[in-house]
């Protein structure tokens, strides 16, 4: 088989390359990905699988951190422009995005699941002349979002994944199911995919992320460690307001409130036992200059090495958000709009990934483990099938990286891509072939 | 003459009353106030006046504080949707709002100017039962926008004197250029007037405010006093994105930047010399939770009862924002957008006022003189025509007031239309038949 | 009369200026005037006077602020060693400072109140070379305390008019009050002097500054306005220690939330209706580098021109220190230790002062009123007299200042110690006259 | 060689305990063990042994962080009075506490070097019912000091450690150097002692903490990790005092300088790369309340898992620190008075100390590694040793804790100190054995 996957992606690496392009650029920010939904769409229609869309995705009342009516309705209009057509808008508008293709061999065999995160960033993709995406003209041309996580390369990887399962149907075994989710970025798309049902009776699951650390092409680790939980919150401080010349002690100053907020946030002491994160990642507030501001709301997020770190990070910050809104006399409250939890890998996995890719000329090594240090809603899936004893990783294919994640001059090796598409095709089949070879 | 007076307004009441109403339920923030001015255009077309609106109106180039012209986009295509013609909306857009209308008797004497301010505040009107233009359904229709400083009143009045002057032109003498000035909010639309020449060669200024102190209707103040001069500012904060799981310890905290400039800058120490103000009004920063904020923006203003105090606190200022940002490692600079200024308003107009409305019956007192303690850029306008040696006053005609200027229930007693017609008609005639009895 | 004054202070020029300078060299914060009230109590002795130290001068329970017992005994210690003899300590120790002399002509007249405050403030003294106490010998030998405002000239000059009283007895009628006053600084000294009575039936009442505005010598205000209200208050937090390396997370940081009440108290809002100020003087928390401190103290006031102002202050100053400690999940507590009043000097008085010196060589003006602007616990001694129908001013003997009060390079011209002498000198005896002649 | 030792502690037990109460009952912050070391002086006396104290054991000018003479004098004057004999005391004053004690057998074999920290605290023991010392009567006689670090019962091993040495010196070979360490609090008294050559030369290194985890005594760790690279500096603020009330505009607040650096420093993000810590332990700023403070401190340490980690901390805190100060136009300096390294024992020391109490009947456990996850400035003592080849361990006698490390009621089962005595001398016999037998 090995043979017949190296000669696949010497057919689609152009093909792979290009469809990331595209990707990147029309980033757009979770539970807005309407053209990447359809691009998704428009690529595996016409192959031999069901092909799941909208609501059936994603349970709608599960999802958090839906963006406001206006926004979303301002990416529908874009994508309509794209030329995304309006039935299809129709059924995945109010942000129901991301897409599940179920590849049924209809033979005996495990039930494989695969997951592709597909949202962008809020983020202005750099313009610098050192910038490739900007170099090589395909850069984001949406002001304001940027593919800074790779997730633009994980779903071209999971196209051409679908591409070989459809080519390659009769010489597999089992189901394999692949998910496009959206809205990885704040914890908030896996969830309502988890609720509606698409990891129940899951025997093997795998994901997996370009970058995380800044290694040669052609290191795989076949697990992940360092799931940060993390908890995504909104504040709302309601003051009240004043004239700021005339009488400047009649109001109650919703503005100070956030700030301070802000600043006591970031000062949570770091807890012996283990790694914990606070960052406040947007604040709005107040009207006019000469209005003491009324309201005001501050978005941020807590992490945590393990979910005792993180419950620790959110009872302080409920503590400390309370406590500074009354300092001003302001009324706050607290919305949860995202969650992340912290989990293992199955170590079995290692051998599996370690097997699987033995042959192949890409991949000179495959480490154990690589450290996260950061949060993945990919956790809630994960737990899902470890809970019905499947056994699931989370593997890192890693790039070079001249920037950080999330930075606005990210961007990685695109050589990895057919790293990355290699080992989900390795491992498939290769499980395939231990289960046909022991029955 | 104050019998005619007394009839007109009798005859115009409900007119003045009707007036305000609709400019209160389409409230315009500085420089987008293009629904208005059409109002007011259409009030004045027709009348026997040179009536001015665009650029000579105001000097281009000299204002500042303009809203962004994708701000500016919304307004005008709010106004077009609301009727403006497009040819009309074609001399004003772009922020060129505001109107003059000149009424020449061509007959020897005073030239008198009188300016109405015609812009609304960035506040969201309250819905409670109490609230007078909720319960009476003349509330905002324009969401967040709100005429919560009387100013609707103002450019109602304003027009009813050009009625005035129109049906009353036999009888006057000399010359009165009544000035519909925008954006008097944020200090920032009196400058470009004033240089444009339309204060120029004036023998007699007068304005006024609705309300300031909660009195009951029929008392009036000749003078104010009181002026705080007042630099409006914007100040830009420019850090670093980061993951903030990933690498917190990468990123420049913009949003913590301006959130600490924010209490800083509440802080700065009051000053021995007289009355000082601070305000940070808006705050905004960061793009996505999980991203350490690369940019934030505050919008603060500070005021002081002398022009030094205000310069006190703007130095002040300056060095808490470029410390602030350099505690966190982040670039910051400044842009003034808007200046008031202190002024004293001529005494010898203190008679002028108190002999006009001897015989008035909604007139009950005249006061020498109310405190403002706020900022006003009428002080430019003031200013200049002091400078070159006319006399020049600011009156107010007070009101019950059941909320503070700027507050979302701010209101006033409508019969307070009808005093400051009364003082702004007696006062014109008075001087005229002074001039003509004196020659 | 006049020429009699005149002679008086010729005599005793040089003893004025020696005993300001003793004072100067031994300042001594509030009620640990040991040597101070030693020297005066030697100065007076022997006097044809009623001479009340300890605690018949002021109610022992109704001092504030008193300092810890250690802080006493150091006090006292340093008395021993500077001389006084122990048996004097002994009635005036635990902080029972200051003196009165009562100087009772048996003959019917007014009875006169004066009054001197005699403490230092905890400031080092400036040792640069143009500091002239320094040049000329007499800087401060107590390090961390000095007279940085004036109340050395005012003991010195109490002690004359004493001496002139003294001399004079049968020239003049009525009786004399002279109250020595400890721990004016900070509000403490006044209101327990009043609860022993020593203002009950006052006819007259005078005191006095040297300095307060920069200008020549021989100018005197007969009257202060500008008394601003004021509370003075520790507050206190008490946390929980933990180690900072290896549980940080265990604290209760007491010493951030000292400091972060520090910089909220420092912001709140200016108030419509006049000047407020508020300051942290002092801040002291923590045992340990290592340790999470557990305890925190700041000292603070507040001030108003008018009570409610100083109310306004306090309630706000209240809100943030609690809500400040529940933002670190510390305990808090405030203990008010001092009070200053606003009040109205009588505008009576203006007139008497006038008419007293009209003859002075060394006065040349006398205006009505000096602005004060700061906090003087006089007023409650003028509040206590005007309740009972006298009469009470507080007047401004001017000089030249090189810096502000209260800073470590404060001083005063010598020369205004005669004028301030001459003041009280001249209105006594005008008093007295008026009577006999009006008698 | 076991059973000997067996029967030693048995015979010493009660000794050991009452060492430890007595080192309890007077605890001294670093610098300051003059009463500390009078003991050990005492009990070392006569022994079979070099003795040193006074200058030649520390470097007097490599300690850092040596308190201010007067409180030195306070401490010196407390020991005289103890009953340290006026002699002993001219040797050490001015911090020149601690002692060495070299057993030399004149016999051919290693040179093993052991040290035993002193210092106390500056906590204020916990006076609840339920504090073992308290209960038993031993709690601090000391006033706001406190051995809430076990050092107490480090300092009674080491001289019973002595004492078993100086009874078997003839079943001995080799040279035992025994070092009674001051100032391990703040990371100061070890660097003057490797200066002053105590540490050249030595085979094997032996240093343990009582604590650490909370574990059933009879557990040993025979390494350490985690030591945390710190650093301990003092910040200070200069700025200008001014009349509070009278010209809040003209200080410069060095106390809201020192307050804001302690609320920034507390801020500075966390580390990608491992665990770090902030804390500023002490803050004293200001003078008087009415004063705007001129002169402020804080004490503050930074620790990192690494070197690179603490100077990354170190470097923001400068940042933060001298930017705060500009903030309020005050002036900064920071003085280092304070150094720990990060260092990893030798691994081949945990087959040792296995090996050595295979026989103990008090340790049932010997864990390879205790996570301290503090710092310790034995590091300067291991890295020396080892950086001449020699071998080098800190061991953990673990105990149950009731409180942290540094917390008031901090206390521990007296049953350790047999463990951590018989570790010790398990040790160094068996050391001793194996070199014999070898040879």
């Amino acid at each position: 088989m090995s043979s017949k996957i190296a000669r696949f992606i010497d057919d689609n690496e152009e093909k792979l390359v290009q469809q990331r392009r595209l990707f990147h650029q029309h980033p757009e920010v979770g539970f807005t990905e309407y053209i990447t939904t359809y691009e998704i769409y428009h690529f595996l229609r016409g192959m031999d699988c069901d092909l799941a869309i909208g609501k059936s995705v994603l349970s709608s009342d599960e999802r958090m951190g839906v963006p406001a009516s206006d926004l979303l309705e301002l990416s529908e209009q874009r994508a309509k422009a794209y030329g995304v057509p309006e039935e299809f808008l129709e059924k995945i508008k109010g942000g129901h995005t991301g897409a599940v293709a179920t590849f049924d061999t209809g033979r005996k065999g495990s039930h494989i699941a695969l997951r592709f995160d597909i949202d962008a960033l809020p983020v202005k993709e750099a313009g610098s002349s050192g910038h490739i995406p900007k170099n090589e003209g395909f850069n984001s041309c949406h002001n304001g979002e940027m593919h800074a996580c790779a997730h633009d390369g994980h779903a071209s990887i999971g196209l051409m994944v679908a591409k070989f399962l459809n080519e390659n149907m009769d010489d597999l075994s089992g189901k394999f199911t692949l998910i496009f989710q959206p809205a990885e970025e704040g914890g908030r798309g896996a969830e309502p995919i988890v609720s509606n049902g698409w990891l129940d009776n899951v025997d093997y699951f795998f994901s997996g992320h370009i970058g995380v650390e800044d290694l040669p092409v052609g290191k795989v680790s076949a697990t992940t460690a360092g799931f940060l939980a993390s908890s995504k919150v909104d504040a709302y401080f309601i003051g009240k307001a004043a004239h700021a010349g005339l009488e400047p002690n009649a109001g109650k100053n919703a503005l100070l409130a956030a700030s301070a907020s802000s600043i006591h946030l970031n000062g949570i002491a770091r807890h012996k036992d283990g790694s914990t994160r606070i960052n406040v990642g947007k604040i709005e507030a107040g009207s006019g200059r000469n209005v003491i501001a009324d309201s005001g709301k501050i978005e941020f997020e807590t992490r945590g090495s393990t979910s005792e770190l993180d419950d620790y990070m959110m009872s302080e910050a409920e503590r400390i958000i309370h406590s500074t809104a009354g300092l001003y006399g302001v009324e706050s409250s607290l919305e949860t709009v995202g969650k992340a939890l912290n989990v293992s890998c199955d170590d079995d996995l290692i051998e599996v990934v370690r097997d699987s890719v033995k042959e192949s000329s890409l991949i000179d090594e495959v480490r154990d483990v690589a450290n996260l240090g950061a949060s993945e809603d990919v956790t809630f899936m994960i737990e899902k099938v470890q809970k019905e004893h499947g056994k699931a990783t989370f593997m890192v294919f890693h790039s070079p990286l001249k920037a950080g994640h999330h930075q606005s001059d990210f961007n990685f090796d695109e050589k990895v891509l057919s790293v990355g598409l290699e080992t989900y095709l390795s491992v498939l089949t290769h499980l395939n072939n231990k289960e046909s070879s022991s029955s």
